[in-house]
């Protein structure tokens, strides 16, 4: 569940952009501000279940952006290969090579 | 012209994944095929003034997708800094601090 949790919670980061207003008041309640579906049912004056549906639709939604749009995915990649450049910068010796290598690894992301 | 068109092949390339299958068709023959609306019109068997419609309001939201999710700026800034990279990995003595700083700077492009 923390899995599923951070995972929402970066998939929101990326698209929130493209969600509604009140899917993306829903989502930030519930997975960034840990409310529970009754709470923000209270808070808009709606059903618990009415809530539920909106915050399983918006997910599913999330999880279709991310298929099309990769975001998440290459954001990972990213952060991975900086991670690498970083520890490869704080080598005695800098490899000229293996830094270029990184490099176009970085370029081919895109 | 030329620019607009280079502009909308990227955001295609970019968004494509977010269109509907006759939008994708309709914007490969006009941009990357360089079909005219007429040409396009004949093909589908559908009036030129439908497909220049259908056209323009790809544009549109290929635009807004971008003011939502800036791909393509990112994608430049990120190219920019990948070439920043590579000139920097040509010179004589590697500079540890300033490809330290271009690593910073992609890392936090995300």
């Amino acid at each position: 569940m923390l899995e599923k949790t951070t995972r929402m919670n970066y998939l929101y980061d990326f698209y929130q952009s493209l969600l509604t207003p009140k899917q993306r008041s829903y989502m930030a309640l519930y997975y960034l501000d840990d409310f529970s579906l009754g709470e923000i049912a209270e808070e808009y004056n709606v059903s618990r279940q009415a809530v539920y549906d909106n915050i399983k639709r918006t997910e599913t939604m999330l999880e279709e952006y991310e298929e099309k749009l990769l975001l998440f995915n290459k954001f990972q990649e990213r952060t991975k290969l900086i991670e690498e450049m970083r520890n490869t910068l704080k080598e005695e010796t800098l490899s000229r090579d293996r830094l270029s290598e990184m490099v176009e690894r970085m370029a081919k992301l895109d």
